[in-house]
């Protein structure tokens, strides 16, 4: 769910990239009457922050929607540049590439700290739950102003996962395709991390029950959520292998052995850096708030929700779905994501199953993008 | 580690425990010397808070040292009471079981809420990393002054674990069996868990730098951190089979589907409302200082410390070991004890390994006692 693994201090964590690939297009689109969200509410003067990459053709039928995670943003090819290697997923000879940020970001659509036009004040706190089956509905809107009526393939990890299943089970006429990687109904344990995370955040002395200045936002909660989310992100075998039980790296005594010893605060393992770093990062690139109303999206996700049965909210589905599950994921358990395939394969969709071998844990799908595109092929 | 599974507002989630046993004694024994401590520094006037089940015999070789886990207290009889059920691993008619409150802990042995005699202050933030080794070094005092030579089990889970296996290692000649459950040195995944923890604590509002008043502790932080670490004592299975996606039993709506959707923050699932329940019950019965002394302790934690190889440490071992892995632990996964019993066997030492079959994950040994004791026989 990061956008991507960043080095430690220095060292190279996150494996070399291919690039950043530019946008042909990156701008906004302002929804021409309110959304009524399911939770009641509705949000009014929308505004969908978007990127493109390729060229829409004359036929407008060679569209893909990349739906990014919780962090992401709409500049794919930024975050996940591999996918648009020669050879690979996309290409940018063929298709039309769109990413549109999520509503409750703060990369540029409507979110916490955008102004309710109601009230003339920034949301903040109020600003209201925002389902994935909303964002499905307000992208959809985009797309039809921009005379698509089909999607060749949608595809997304993690809660960018979420999002191109409820495509297929919203608008099942539109996409072809679908790839939901690293994803399945969040589980008890995912929930806990979430509120785990929510509580730092929530303690910061700077929260302010969410009103917080824009020039004080609670960063050391930020930062924490980050670092408990990070745990979830990779694996226990992927830290033992990078991290052990090193001293960090800058020479910090986790020991205290020599005159240094007192204190119940000693000197940071080398994980324990690492760590500090990812959060450290995280703080100044994302907003409290905003990071809230997403992992309230996340949570509340339920492709069931006004059906049912699995048979009634699947048997909708007329794209052609592929899974892909990762070895080490514990977020989103490899078994979890295989057993959410077979419960929609029942429903009588066309749903394959890919597994992606990697120690990365969740982030794999980020952190080994080659051998994600090796697999979707 | 928890010293109980405790219910989650009125629902059974603790198992029925077989009642609490009371102890013959329960007192307090002050070091004659002051403890040299292996980071340097030097401890006066450390009191050791202990409790006794059963008596003495008269050749005074009946004893069996029981070392408790992170938030636990000398009372072994309030904590783990099945083993010293009928046909039990302990015999009150047989063994003499004593067990004695770790040095940091807020339970009566000397810790960061003891006065400091050199300066008449409270330790607080002060108190110096001891560490296991030093544990065992001014445990051994205590055993000395009730002149037992020669102790003829010692046994704990998790931390309590690191100390029966160093008392192996440190005084060989004076333990003829250990049982060491659910440990192996902590992994950087264990690591970065108390890494969090530790922040919880240190970003609470009312930390102050670790100088908090009495009456006004860092409880938030406290909570938090508790609930942190719940997750690595419980198992995703547990949680999914126990909680699931419910709704906190209360009766909140995580959803908000009606005139209640606003916010960032909304109603509860079961699993939160469990993890606030833990946090809320711990803030009440620890101190936050402690926990950080206790956490320092785990996270140093090396047997090797001070020798050349694994073949000089274990190699002094004269015990047999008994080494309990649990096979939902993900913590101290089953695998690296077995692991670890396998390089402490390559040092010529009796090393044998059991593993408990339980989806209740590292608090197996506290919630599954009768499991346990069956395996320990």
């Amino acid at each position: 769910m990061s956008i991507m693994t960043e080095p430690h201090a220095g060292a190279g964590v996150a494996p070399t990239r291919t690039g950043v690939l530019a946008p042909t297009y990156e701008g906004d689109y302002v929804l021409d009457e309110q959304l009524l969200l399911e939770c009641g509410r509705a949000l009014a003067g929308v505004n969908l922050h978007y990127a493109v990459y390729g060229r829409l053709n004359a036929a407008r039928d060679n569209a893909v929607l990349v739906c990014h995670a919780l962090s992401g943003s709409a500049l794919v090819g930024s975050w996940w540049p591999e996918i648009f290697a020669p050879g690979g997923v996309l290409s940018l000879d063929r298709d039309f590439v769109i990413c549109i940020n999520m509503l409750g970001s703060c990369y540029g659509s409507t979110g916490p700290g955008s102004v309710d036009p109601e009230t003339g004040n920034i949301y903040g706190p109020d600003f209201p739950l925002v389902s994935i089956r909303d964002n499905v509905r307000a992208q959809a809107r985009l797309l039809d102003s921009l005379g698509i009526r089909r999607v060749r393939l949608a595809l997304g990890g993690s809660i960018g996962g979420m999002q191109a299943l409820d495509w297929t089970i919203h608008d099942p006429g539109r996409v072809e395709c679908a790839a939901v990687i690293g994803v399945a109904p969040l589980s008890a344990m995912g929930l806990a991390l979430n509120h785990l995370q929510r509580q730092a955040i929530e303690h910061d002395p700077d929260w302010a029950g969410g009103y917080y200045l824009p020039q004080r936002p609670p960063r050391q909660g930020l930062s924490l959520a980050r670092q408990i989310a990070m745990l979830s992100y990779k694996s226990a075998e992927l830290f033992n292998e990078r991290f052990g039980r090193n001293p960090n790296r800058n020479g910090e005594d986790p020991w205290g052995l020599d005159n240094q010893g007192g204190g119940l605060i000693g000197g940071r393992f080398d994980i324990a850096g690492y760590l500090d770093h990812q959060g450290e990062r995280f703080k100044d690139r994302f907003d409290a708030n905003s990071y809230l109303a997403i992992l309230r999206t996340m949570d509340t996700w339920d492709p069931l929700h006004g059906y049912s049965s699995p048979a009634e909210a699947f048997g909708r589905i007329r794209a052609r779905l592929c899974f892909v599950g990762i070895s080490s994921d514990w977020l989103f358990p490899a078994q979890a994501v295989s057993d959410f395939a077979n419960t929609i394969r029942e429903a009588g969709v066309h749903a394959d199953y890919r597994e992606m071998a990697s120690n990365h844990g969740h982030d794999a799908f980020l952190a080994e993008q080659a051998e994600l595109v090796r697999l979707l092929q």
